[in-house]
């Protein structure tokens, strides 16, 4: 099982989902069950010049992959992001990180799910932060592991 | 009251919101209470190939300020997004567009509402659908329109 350094896994970010990579999202730390990650405000603000909706979707939504890719074989698992909810609590003036954990002890039980019945299901619940460390925004996300081939 | 036509729109967007634009995202029809919006899958593919979660946010998202720039008073309100849920229903394989209506019945409560109380709520259930009409995700956002210098 690789486990990809931030370099790694946001030089795949920019092959694998390009606009994503383009929006500036890129992961700064990574270890299994653990993930955090960045977006610029240049480049991303709205009508208001605060950051756009869609940067911050993007910096949350992200975090499921580089968990998955951090923490489970992806010789044998890929991720999904199934729905996810995001709520702007007050407007971001400045970059934004956000950081999602996955409980280890989850990991032998999905693994076993997905073994079983080709996905499991998880959620990540992440709290999207200004420069300052003000709460921006939260997200709720329902990601699944797929087994390749299932 | 101005209606911005389509063109007018995308090209306030590419200046307002840069990062939407570059995702592709444009709106093709724009009446008031009524807009529907269209992304490329080009530029736009995930791990999957299929299209990337934020391209999907992105062209349902667009559709509230849309619909408060056709509908509304744009010299006394701005449109802000306060939560938005998307939930994939199965991978996009084409180009996706998305459509939203507010019910003209609305919109002088809410202009009502706003002129009192500064802002005024309302919802946006979208579906968002492939090149061949099917379904591929649904959102449900809550909007606010807001009243200018309040």
């Amino acid at each position: 099982m690789t486990q990809p350094a931030p370099e790694s896994f946001n030089e795949m970010l920019a092959q694998l989902i390009p606009s994503a990579h383009r929006l500036g999202v890129r992961v700064v730390e990574l270890a299994p069950g653990m993930a955090r990650s960045e977006v610029p405000l240049q480049g991303n603000t709205n009508h208001l010049g605060t950051m756009y909706a869609a940067a911050m979707f993007t910096v949350a939504e992200v975090l499921g992959g580089a968990l998955v890719l951090a923490t489970f074989d992806v010789a044998r698992y890929y991720p999904v992001v199934k729905e996810l909810t995001l709520r702007f609590r007050r407007p971001a003036r400045s970059d934004v990180s956000a950081r999602a954990a996955l409980p280890v002890d989850l990991v032998a039980s999905l693994t076993a799910e997905a073994d079983n019945a080709g996905k499991a299901e998880f959620i990540l619940d992440v709290d999207l932060l200004d420069a300052e460390g003000q709460l921006v925004a939260t997200s709720h996300g329902t990601y699944q592991i797929r087994r390749h081939g299932s």
